[in-house]
Parts: C-alpha cells; structure tokens; sequence
C-alpha cells in the first residue's frame, strides 16, 4: 500500500516556460528510459520478488522513490508549457518567433492535454509496458536496472546540454545524482549476487550441455580483423571459466534447410489443383 | 554489405514435429530479448559508431552471427509445425490430443504465415524497434547488450526445460553457448571501458554540477529497514568516488505544486463563462 | 449493409491551404477520442448489442453518421495540404515563412500519403483499435460514449481555437453541434437504463458480496485533508445504497506479501547449483 | 512524493494455483481498465490540474490508492503460478489435465517472468499509455474516470463468475467494494461541477457559433425507425437548452468533395511524363 | 455522408456455436489483411483521390461494401459466442471438453466484450492503421489492394478448410466469391493504368537519373546459383526497358563508412574529461 | 549464416549536414515500406520457404541485398546529423535559422540516439514486425513484393525531390535503380507463377464452392455510376474464369440480425436482478 506527501522530493521549477523544451523533457517520462519505465520495472521486479526480503525491500524502496521523480518531471512540463502562445495564432504569421514555439510544440500538449505532461516521449510515442523486464532472475535484473539507469542519466545530462534555464538544470541535477546513486547501487547489488554464483545468467544450467567448444570463441564475421584487439578476442573470460579464442574465418556447422512441401490445406503450393481437404 | 552461406551455423533439425512448442519458441526469435532484438541492437550500434574501428567491426561481427541465429531458429520452427493436424478438423472434437494441439497452438501458424515462422513473440505480439537500443555511448550500450544477452540466455535455458526433444535441445545448447561468449565478450568490453574513466555513465559530466549530497545515498521509501542489510547500503560506492549513506527517512526537498490556473483558451476551467480567444 | 451518398454531411472547404494546420486537424480524424473511434465504437457496439432493437439501431444509426465525419475531416485535410510548398526546397533555406512549414509539417503528408490525410493523429501515431470499448454492458458502455464526445468536442473546440480560418470553423461549428447532441443523446439514454437499474455498473452483482465496509469510504492516501470537502466525502452515496465516510487515515487489512521461492525449472534463485529438472 | 507500506491495503491469497486463471486475472492489472490504466490516469491528471485544491488532492489520493490495487493483483498473481506443472512436460502427453494447464497458460508466465505477474492483459498485449487519458477538463476527465470505473467493475465481476475459489473472490469482493466507491466518487464529483456549469464539455465555448439547427438533431441513417422510440428522439434536451428532434431522413449539407489534381513532385498521376520538380 | 441497411449482405448464421473458431475468425476480421483493413484504405484512397471521378467514385463503392464485410463477421462471431460455457467453471476440470473450450477461447471474449465480437485478430492483437495505404499514386495503390485481397482470400480460404459448419462455411464462400471479383477488379485497374505508362512505380521519375547499370541486375548474394534459373535472371525486363543481367558475384560499390568522432555534447566518447558545452 | 563487407554497396556521403532531412530520410529505413520491411519480409519468406530451391535462394539473395540498403541509409543519416547545432542552444532564440534546425529535428536523434540513425520512421515511429507478410503462397507473397517496393520506390522519389544534395541525391538514384529491378523481378517471377494456375490466389480453392453468382460483379454501394465506366465493370475478367457485370442496385442477401439475450453471467443486460451464476 502507498502513501503520498504532497511536497516534491527536489523543487522542479522552471525560470520561464519553454513550450518546445516541454516536448524534449517528455523523454525521460515516458520515453523507453524514462521515470515511468524503472518505476514500474522496480515495482514489479519487487512485487515479483521470491528472493530474499532484503531484495524485496530495496526494490520496492526505489520503485517507490521513482514515482516521485515521475511526480517532478510532470509538474516540471505543465509548468513549462505555461507560455505556450495559442492566444495569438493571428500574430504566428507575421512573428518568427511565435511561429517557431507553436510549430515545434507537440500538438497534442495543447489539444489532448491542454498544457499538461502526457505519458508519452520526446515524438509523442506513448510508454508500453514492454519496456520494462522483470524476469524473476536477479542477476539478469540487476543487470537490466543498471543498463535502464545508464541510458537514462545519459539523457538527462543531453537534456542539460540542450538548456539554460537554471530552475530547470537544478531539478535535472538532482536528477543526475541519483541516477550516479542508481547505478551505483545495482553495480553494487550485482557485485553481491556474482559473489555467490558465475558470473554468466542463469549460473544453474550444467555447462556440460552447452556445445562448450564455441563458448569462449568470439567469431568473425568479416573482411578484415579490426575485431581481433580486444580484450574480448584473447586472455581468460570473465567467468573465469574458459580462455577467449579469436576464430578468423568461422565455418558452417549445420544443415542446409530443406523444408517439406505444405500440405494441401494451407493452399500454398503453386500449380496446385483445386483441393479441398476437410470436407 | 553482406552475403549469405546456404548452410546453417549450426544443425537446426527437431526430432519430431510440436507445433505448441513451435509458439513458445518464437519468444527467443521475436520477443523482446529474441535474436532479433539482438542483430539489429548490434548492427544499428555498429552503423552508428563513432569510436575506434575496433569496436564497430566487433559489433558488425556479432551483429552478423545473429541475423544467423534468427535463420536458425526460424528453420527450427517451420520444421515443428510440420505435424500442425490441420486436415484433422473432424477427428477434434473426439480426440483430445489433437484438440490440445489445434487449441494450444499460435492460430497464425495456419492461418497467416502458412506453417511458418512469425516475427513475433510466444502470445503472437509483434518484434518492435524499440525494443534495441543505440545510444551511441558504448559504456551504456555494451551494458544494455550485457543485459539483453542475459535475459536471452535465461529464456533459452527455460524453454530448454519446457521440450525434451534431441534435436530442438541440440540447437538450444548451441545458443547457450554462444550466449556465454556473448555474455563474457559484453563484459570484457564494459571492463576494458571502465578502465578509461569512471564506472558511471556518462562519466564527462562535471560532478561538481549534480546535487552531490544525494549521489551516494540509499533513500529507504518505506516502514521497516530490511534494505539496510544489503552492498549497496554503506561503504564505499562502486565508481570509488564517494561512499554510501543509508537514509532511513528521506524528506522532501521540493515544493508543493502548484499550477497556475488554465488560460482561457483551453476551455478547462469549471464554470467559465462563453468565450472565444481568437477571433 | 451500408450506402454511400456523394455529397458531404455538412461543406468542408479552407479558405486556404494551411500544410501545418492539416498536422494539427488529424488528431480528430485519428487520435484517441478522433471520428475513426467513435465510429468503430459505435458500429461494434451496435453490431454486438444483444439488447432491444432500438438500442441496436440507434447505435448503428449515429455509427453510420460518424463513418460521413471521417469523410468530411479527411477531405478537408487533403485540401488544406495542396499549399504544401515542396516545389520550394531550395527556397526555404533563405524564406524563413518556407522553411517552417516545411519543418512544421508532418513529413509523412508527403513521402507517404502524397498529400492526403492519414489514419493517425496529430503527432503521427496511427489509430489503433484499443481505442474503442464494446463491452455488452449498455450503461457501462454510454458512459463510455459519453466521455468519448466530452474528449471529442473539447478537442475540437480547442482546435477551433488555433485557426481563424472561416472555412475550416464553419465545419468544426458543424462538428461542434454534432457533440452537443451526441453529449446529449448519451446522457439521455444513460438516464433511461438508470431508470431500470442501480446507477452502479453491473448492478446485477449481489450488493452482500462485496466487502461492504468499504463501499462508500473516500480514503485519504496523503497528508493534509484538501480532498475531505468534495461532494465525494460526505453525504448520501449517489446509487441511493450508502453514504460517504471520509477515512482520514486508511489502514493496511492484508497480509505482507510473502512469495514461495523460485522453483529449480526457472533458474532465478541466486547461487543455485547447476541443474536440468527435465531430463 | 511517495511511500510504500509493506502490508497488501487487503488479503490477496488464492485457495490454490491456477496458471491458467492468473493468465485471466491479467485483463484487471494491465488491460485497457486494468489497475495500471486507473493508476496511471488519476495521477497524471492530478499531476497536471490547474483547479481548486480539493480536486488535484482527491485526485492524487485515489491514484495513489490504486498503486496499492495495482500490488494486490500481482501479488495475487505470482501466488496462482506457484503451481505451473513445467517441471512435468514428458507427463503432458500422457494426462490432459497437465496438458491443458501448459497448454491455457500465458507462456511468458514461465519464460519472461519466471512465475510472476506481467504488466500485459489476458492476451499477453503489454499496457500502453494511450489508455489513460488527462485533458485538463475536469468535467470530461471525471466522465473518462466514470467510465473507467464501469467498465473495471464489470469485468471484475466476470472474472468473479469464472473461478470459484474463495481466496480470489475475497480480493475481488474487496476490489468491487472500492469500485462501487469510485463510481459514486465520479457520479458525486460530477454533479458538483455540473451545477456550476451546462452539461455540455466545454460548456465554454459560445453557443451561437455553433450549427445551431442540428445541436439537438437525431439522425435516422437508416430504412426504420426503431431508433426513435428511446429518450434520445423526443422531448427536452438533457442540459436544458434544447429540445430534441428526430430526423427520419437526414440530407447532405456540404458539396461533393473535387480534389485540385496531385502536384508533379508527389508523382502520383497516371500517365505522368518524367519530370524532376526540384532540380 | 453513408446510409445503413439492417439487412446483411449475405447470410451469417452458424449451425452451432463454437467460441474457438471464433477466436479464429477474428483474424478475417481484424487482422493485417481482415476486412477492416480493406474497408479502411479503400476509403482513404477514394477521400484522398485526385485523380478521375470514376477512380474516387470506384474505390468508394469497393470500400463502402467492405464496412458490409465486417458488420457481417463482427455478426458470426457473437452468434459463435453464444455456447460459451462460462456458467460451467466448476465442471471444466472434469469435463477435457468443457476444459478445453475454456482454454483455447480469447479469454476476452468473455472478460472484455461479454461475447461480443472485437477489433482485433485471431492473437487478440488490435487493429491498427498501419496495416492500410493509401499513397495518392494509383498503380502502387492498386498494386496494394491486389495483395490485400491476394492475403486475405487465401486466409479466408485456410479458415474455411478449418471448420465443417455449414453455415459459417455458407458466408465464407460469399467472402470468397467477392475477394475472387476484387482480385479480378484491381488486376483490371492495374492494366488499366499500365496502358498509359511504364509498369514501373512512379513512371515519372527521369530514368536517366537513376544508376541505371544496375537498374536491371540481379544480384547473387550468396555461395551457389539456384537463383539464376528463374525469370527475372535474363531475358527482357518486365517493363519493357531492358534486359536482365545475372551478377554472380556482386560487388561492394561504396566507401568503407568512417563517420566523425561524437561531439563532446553527446556525452558518447569513452574516456572524455568532464566537460559542459552549454554553459 | 552470413558475412559481412565492410564497404557500402554504393557510396552513401552527404555533401553536408542536413539533420532536418535526417528525420525524413528515416521513413525508407524504418517506414512501413523502408528497407527494415523489405529486408525482413524476404528474409522470411526465404525462411520459410516450401517450394523449389531457385525461389529460397532468389527470396534469401534478395533479403541479404536488403541488409546492405539499410546500412547504406543508416550511414547516411549519421552523417547528415554531423552538423545537428546543440551546442548553439543560446544562439537559436536570436538566430532563426539555428532554431528552425533545432525544433526541426526529431528530438531522439540526440537525446536517445547521439546523432545516429534509429530504426524507426520519419514521425518516430519504431519499426514493427506486422509490416512484413510471409504467408508461404508465393503468388500472394510476390504481390505483396510487388506492393512494397512500388511504394518503396514512390517514397525514394518523393524524397529526392525534398532535397538538392548531390550526395544524398547520388544514393537515392542507386536506391531508385535498384527498386526499378526489384518491381521488375516481382513482376517477372509472377508472370511464372501465374503461367502455372489462375491468377486468382489460391487459385487451389474449389471455385464450384464460391457463391459463384458474385464472382465477378462489380457493386455500386453509391448514387451516380461513374465507377461503371471502368475495366472492372465490364468485359471478361482478368483469370479468364468469367465477365465483368456492373450492378447498379446492389441488394441484401442475408438476415437482419437478431442476436440472443446476453446470458447472465456476462452481467449486460439491463434491469437484470442480482444474480451469481458460479456459485
């Protein structure tokens, strides 16, 4: 069950409304490395959750702090679409400048939405739910949060880059923080699990079934062997298991396929007389 | 530009014809962590590279070896459909295993794609590009390709135990196995990365700049403290620059929202009288 | 069986073309709450009603009427796009008027559609069928309606608001109307199945069933009590069965969650053994 | 900003598993009026409402309400896949009973999720954002908010008649409480703004703009009058301003729709000679 | 503007019901190529027609029979609905008959639409608009039509071959005499078109700016020549403008790409010291 | 398997940067009919393939000529985003040139992507696998073959005409060529396929089975008649199985439908008493 208090975790206010910048900060809402996304990916990693109660704790905890940072980026956007100029379509023609703002907003934060914050990204594509992954295996999980919160402080310090408003690079700051705190923690929660298993996801298949000869062999492709320098082509593997082969020209093992003929009632084989097969 | 070799990567032949397992399979070809979603993730990175040489021709390698898996996995599951009881509509009703197998298989397996493989996932849902990701930082991206390529792994090893057919089995221990190598070659690279700069991505954003008191802080969002147990709640932080603090009662640091009220032209407000803004 | 009469419902001609406009007009066409929806709700529901025939008519009846409001929104987009100044490329460079609205246009009115409306909304995301509701349940499905015309002519209004093109009002004026009655008309018919029934959808579940205690209880899931003075917070409950209690401070009833671990088959639990469960 | 307490808000224990059911018991947790539709669309438009207090309050607590309704059917969930006979697949062939569970399953039940609660309906199809809707209209959001709540009861009280354990139906009973609760909410908030205001969304917008003549006009577009017989057809207007009419043989208004012929540069016309507009 | 008969175009009665078949069903339906996807684009080309009346006028006429198809498919699949044995949960795990009905329907067809059919295909998956196209040129149309058509007379032709019900195999015999009609009408179209220009799409384009040594060329990407024995490998071009020409071992015509390191505001290049490029 | 080269089949180098085309040039990448669709859609249907060897290899040479195109356009859109002006944030309010670039672009080519190409079109709308059709009928396929790449070619053109580049413009006219083939390869292995059986597809389906009274009638669902004046509506018909017929008044066949009573646990219908069916 959850409570909510009323103040926002960091202040999110903009020093002048920016209607197109609106439109960029939508991203990390409900983009595919938004808020949105690790909210929901905690909370479900957490609901899910069959391991220890610490596990479950944590990440209900930052499941729980992200539907605040949900919370800010949206009060952020309504607050920045504040100025958006649709009282003087008239004027847009003669004013470049006008013009430029009503052309480069999204359309639908003034017809949808009416100057508030949509669950949708930077081109107005909504949040789906397959964004997110909660698998059950928490290595492999941590590993998604890791990546999700990479790509995610990575766009922030974009959107950063791309203003200079100070009400609005204060909030992205704080955001920035914690997403360094974030990757920080799953790198350390990863660190944890790898201490009890092999490092590959899932650990507990008997690596005697695998076609252990092609393990460890990094295989190329191509012309040329550019691919051949690094660490990933020689030296012992990261398991600890095996010892990195480059393979030059790697060969076909397998068959060439034959399939059968379709049979008669998917009506596929060309110059097939008429035919029908269940009376 | 590419070329094809006629013959498999490696053998891709059932024992026998399960056109329910046939559904399941296509998770690994057309799901969010299916072979698809990986051969494009890596090509799209390769052709977007902007680093070394080196790590373009590796991604175009691997991003090569899986356009193969796709092929291998859609051969496996054209094969299984073989045996689809389709001209034994009648005989359903009476026989209980034949109505199994026409109610528990994917019914465009038949009706649209004819005994063939779909570009989609176990429940029929379409692959969708915003399933991969090119961020064009390779820290972050090798460590989304860490995460794919667990996730995958993980959904090999579960459909291995979901099918005790030799052949199908043959090809799943083929992909395990190249899944351990691509779990490692993703490790070796994230390593040989970090060893450049700071663990977190992106590390060329001034630090000085984030709201540094939080950036080590684990916030505990909820009543009780199994969290507090956990790595990632105290001593040093993973990127070596700070150390973590565990938060046992976070408080708000922002301000109560408060919008201003909706212009006139929006026709939100309750109670407004007729009006018309731009005339 | 359906007709098609050549003339449009109401006229639909621009005073001029307005490429950027055109964008803007197609979340009516083909957004959310755009005629594509209303009318595939409607048809379906109609198609599905299991109720008096009246019911059925009337909704086939202004199903078949919406069908002529996509006709008359696509007609008029195509005309407000053969403005489009794609003859001026190496023009926009140096006329700013030019360039952006060849930027403020939807790219596809172009490449895709050759200057014809497209079964999208304004930001370009396509209709999909998830839009519509048909649940069999006719009160359930008039407020459905009901909402979908309150959407729908609040849109258009705000729509009305961006151009002062008489044209392009005196069709919007028409489709205004249109809203007004068919606001009207779903709050009439809803009236009459409320007359029948409880106001609660289905009331043909037995009242003692549920967890009665709560059926009338507004919760208050934050600090501070702002939400205590609505009409939701006291006094007779709207279906006549109840009266509102405001819960100042909403207690836990259910257990803490506690799942049984990860059986071996899934491979999730952290540090478990290889093992294959089926051999 | 948010808190969780680790208590479920009511119990949320099956009787048994059922794989099966829990692939059902999708459609309320991330369907089109599941859980995270309501979730999702109360706080945005509470995040984003520019009104009095009382309403952005009541609406911030009833999201944050469901966020808990949210946990419970998850919870519920993960608990009714502990069951799932995979580690039985050689049995399958053999006795039906397994092969039905196998064969009704969600297969990303066992594949994606390891046995835990997936945000997707009973089809598998993930949630989407476009199902949430926050115009910034109170009166047309507490209609989208009526409706949501009709259509998530009625298919509550479906799944209700589809299983007979009484662990389930205890979460549900509790859960229809709480939508019988939400759908007076809805009724009660939108009569207080009706009584400020017309009935007609936006109310704003000067009704003499309008189409006046068809405002309360039914449409017969049909042979048959069965449609004239309801509330719709006859007597006053439902916001009081008109009367309404039946029109047993509506007739075009508007011209027959002449399109200027395709510009050269889309090369859209038959029979065209090689040109290049744009040299 | 469009009229409603209440009469079918043809009869839609099944002998019994049969709530599997009508999951299947729903493919023709609402599918890729059911018939609310020929429905939709014939009437975007006709709205969006620029060119001969009796073009616009056609394409109408076709699209305006269409919404005729689906009311009647839409009709048979509520009528096959109708024995779903919902009110038997408890005999199910008795009866594998009872059981396997439940199983295989679209659990939505109970839950979400109370028997009713629903816009989606045979997976549940719903329609959307990128399924149509309507690109303004008339050959590439026409063209496109042909293969809707092609699709979906050969899905309807596999359903038909997967139900014995008389009556439901009555109505489907009529949707294959009309898609027979419609693939002979738009081969007329096409040859139609084809008389007044170059087959190629769009005939417009000045062919001595194409690359046209290669404009002829079959390309032989991979290791053997199976592909050289058909058609299109030598003899004259289809179009009229040349000859084929088998390349058997095609070669690489452009660059090795080399793009320009990432500017320091993307934040991509590994190592890069803290920097801020927008102070 | 396949093997990568690592130069471009034809040379793929802006003159300068354009990032506003950038976004437009993404609809022949991951558009509808981009070279993402055409790559797939061959790849399958070689995949898939049933029939003789020379049509596997043809399908799988062509699908892998394919893989090349989109490295080509995806190169091409990296480099056209070289000059993307995001470290001039402060100039773009001053200089409307830079502004217009800045709101021109798609926001994700630098927050998401970091000036890389994305799979998606040019609206941002990702890629998704129900663009792509393999039935396993090489007839029905091959039209829509035919279809992609004559809408294909229609984008290509239309896009050589938004731009003066002569780089761009030197790789469109290798795009154009090679699409000038491609329709001429469809059209040419149609031709074989239809020497063998009727041209309808399938043309396997016992035509004595069709209502064959409507086989070839041309239907007018519309007043006037200018659709009589076409191929369609008169002469033998195009399979040579029958003659074209123009009907004027076009009447209903089948019933008006009358469904049953919605059962009472779907709990639909109106004034129904309260009533648990599964007890």
């Amino acid at each position: 069950m959850f409570f909510h208090v009323k103040e926002l975790q960091h202040t999110a206010k903009p020093d002048r409304p920016d209607p197109v910048y609106a439109k960029k900060l939508q991203e990390i809402l409900g983009g595919q490395f938004g808020e949105m996304t690790v909210m929901l990916q905690y909370l479900f990693q957490g609901w899910n959750c069959r391991a220890e109660a610490k596990y479950r704790d944590m990440l209900l905890d930052i499941g729980t702090e992200e539907i605040g940072h949900v919370e800010m980026i949206a009060t952020m956007i309504a607050q920045l679409l504040e100025g958006a100029p649709v009282d003087q379509v008239e004027q847009a023609a003669a004013n470049p400048v006008i013009g430029a703002v009503l052309g480069g907003m999204n359309p639908q934060h003034v017809i949808v939405s009416g100057l508030g914050a949509t669950p949708t990204d930077s081109v107005g594509y909504p949040w789906n739910a397959r964004y997110t992954i909660a698998s059950g295996n928490l290595l492999a999980d941590f590993r998604a949060n890791l990546n999700a919160e990479s790509q995610g402080r990575l766009q922030v310090v974009r959107l950063y880059e791309e203003t200079t408003d100070r009400g609005v690079r204060d909030m992205l700051s704080f955001l920035i923080a914690r997403d360094t705190m974030h990757q920080n923690q799953w790198m350390a929660a990863i660190e944890e699990i790898e201490q009890q298993q092999k490092a590959t996801v899932p650990s507990s298949f008997p690596q005697n079934l695998e076609v252990e000869e092609v393990s460890y062999q990094f295989m190329n492709f191509s012309e040329g062997d550019e691919s051949s320098t690094g660490r990933w082509a020689s030296g012992p593997s990261m398991d600890g298991q095996g010892t990195f082969q480059y393979v030059a020209h790697p060969v076909a093992r397998g068959q060439a396929p034959k399939l059968n003929p379709a049979p008669p009632f998917v009506h596929s084989t060309p110059g097939m007389q008429p035919v029908l097969v269940n009376h």
